[in-house]
């Protein structure tokens, strides 16, 4: 997603800008958090997991530690979140890691990178496996602690206006695709162009581009590209499970009471879990949608498959001169190998099986 | 799991039973919910899940909410917890809601059912496709209010002295099963046989046993099954994700205040994720070390699996002459085509695409 959520954050924040912004003065007693999130007011999915998340914290604590949540352009732009909670002009925050691989390639991890971790492994490694006390690192550096907030869940291969039959027909394929994932199908000979959501559409209907990544079905199905695209990847390789954070300012944080921060900490837990169902079972409605209306339902052939994972090693090697990194990469990929094996020889094996004894699609 | 669970919970808690008994009177303005669960003291994942949950209500509402967590026979039974919580003699109860099948066969969906649906899929359709709706039905029916709270993840098919090449190998096979999984195997001709679980490593290495399933690497590597069977088949069709519920008397629930009626759920859901995560992280690592001791890591043949599908049609449909049992049956059914249609084509080919591409196990 990348650069993309954003950009529909800001234009559909536009007309709601101020909105929110003024806040009732506290009650006595009544402490407040302010929050401040990389998604436009009501934008599905992404908005709705920082807002469950705020609410939590708000009704646990009975109103005495109110969340007042702004929506991207309302205090802070959609990418100045970091900034923000991290120099303590807002309290928390609510986007996407790596949206801000420029303070550190690391944060990379935190989110999702090509060929790496579903949700279910990277549950795995950031909660029981090591990861929370490297994103724990990053975050230190910079007076941020991080929570998992949501998870996007798989993301398509995405739209396609002709088939991919080899890794040649991404030479000189004008596609958009943001983040590692398009730095990918650049060695792949792709030209990758960062279109504003809102132009994508209109650039697949003109033959401007000739296809798109998005987020997932519920997403893709509501920008209407089933009517522009007719050919659906619906697995990709760049974003296996894309994590959302909660952040928070770290000296803010730890000068809460212990029942306050076990609250905050107890919210974006719980918010994590609601919004990846979420994801999942809106992209299971709308995936049957999209198959009922005639698109063609494609898996990129094997040898591409192949062209993916060089190039993405590739991609990841030039990071790890970076030795934190390096180290997080060295960890995450442990982890990965024992998750998968698990997950896939018992889960994986069992939902093969099933489809094919139950005739499931 | 089922009775498995409760037989070593009870052997488990009676050297500690009276331990934990003598809880403190609570100070003024302090709220107490007694909490009895199905599992031993400290027995690994389950009773972990339990403590997660009362500790985070404890912590959360800065002991003014606190939670006496009881482990199984040092207030009630393993099996008690259902009519303890149903009747008020405890607040709250952690337990599987299969255990109760003669109060309604329409638990078994609430923990899980052969072929039924993987933890994703569940978390799917209880949070967001009806699940929770049908559940709460079935609370009312009996004073209770029912929140998800933990999952074992997949169950294996079991340790095996000699491997099953064909349907017929499992006629006569002594097999320790319970649950609609053992009604399962009877069908092929299996002799169910339901020992104390610190029998069966006995039994195992006595031949007086064929075979067993117990719960997942973790567990069946503290069992030592290794050491006694050769075979194990990591994939099972009987219990694909095995959920355990945080039970909640009706009427003590509805009389606690907003903001602590949402410190119980939201500590269930984040105990929830915690849960599962935890067992899917210790069973992949056991996996590791149980692959490295020798075993012979099996899949069961794709005629074995049409039979398994076959009796577990059949023992499902004995159970839908009660009308509410096949109204959760058809909801739950149509939730599990769309989830994993969606789950399949996304995260399933993908982890299989990853898995050939970066040669993982």
């Amino acid at each position: 997603m990348n650069a993309k959520l954003t950009r529909r954050a800001v234009l559909s924040a536009a007309p709601a800008a101020g909105a929110g912004l003024a806040a009732p003065a506290p009650a006595s007693g009544v402490e407040v958090l302010s929050m401040t999130v990389s998604w436009g007011r009501g934008q599905a999915g992404v908005f709705d997991a920082a807002q469950y998340c705020a609410d939590a914290v708000t009704e646990m604590s009975d109103g005495a530690l109110r969340v007042d949540l702004y929506a991207a352009g309302e205090r802070f732009g959609a990418f100045d979140v970091f900034d923000a909670v991290s120099d303590g002009r807002a309290d928390l925050g609510h986007s996407a890691d790596y949206y801000y691989l420029d303070r550190h390639p690391g944060f990379a991890f935190y989110t999702t990178i090509p060929f790496g971790m579903t949700p279910e492994e990277f549950g795995d490694w950031r909660l029981h496996r090591g990861g929370a006390a490297l994103h724990d690192e990053l975050g230190k550096m910079f007076g941020l602690r991080l929570f998992p907030c949501g998870n996007t869940g798989a993301q398509p291969g995405g739209w396609f206006i002709r088939p991919i039959r080899e890794v040649g027909d991404f030479q000189g394929l004008r596609f958009r695709m943001p983040g590692l994932g398009g730095e990918v199908l650049k060695r792949l000979g792709a030209e990758i162009l960062q279109l504003p959501g809102l132009e994508v559409y209109q650039a697949l209907s003109t033959g401007a581009l000739d296809g798109t990544e998005w987020l997932g079905p519920w997403a893709d199905e509501k920008a209407g590209f089933m009517e522009v695209a007719k050919y659906y990847y619906v697995a990709g390789f760049h974003e296996p499970g894309t994590s959302l954070s909660l952040f928070a300012n770290r000296a803010r944080f730890d000068a809460l009471k212990p029942g306050q921060r076990r609250i905050v900490e107890t919210a974006a837990a719980a918010a994590d879990r609601w919004a990846l169902h979420l994801f999942n079972s809106r992209n299971a409605s709308a995936l049957k949608r999209i198959e009922a209306s005639g698109v063609n339902m494609m898996t990129f052939p094997d040898e591409v498959w192949d062209a993916f994972a060089d190039a993405s090693r590739d991609v990841l090697v030039e990071y790890e001169r970076d030795p934190l990194f390096a180290r997080i990469n060295g960890a995450y990929q442990a982890s990965l190998r024992d998750s998968s094996r698990w997950l896939s020889q018992s889960s994986g094996v069992f939902a093969a099986r099933r489809r094919r004894v139950l005739g499931l699609p």
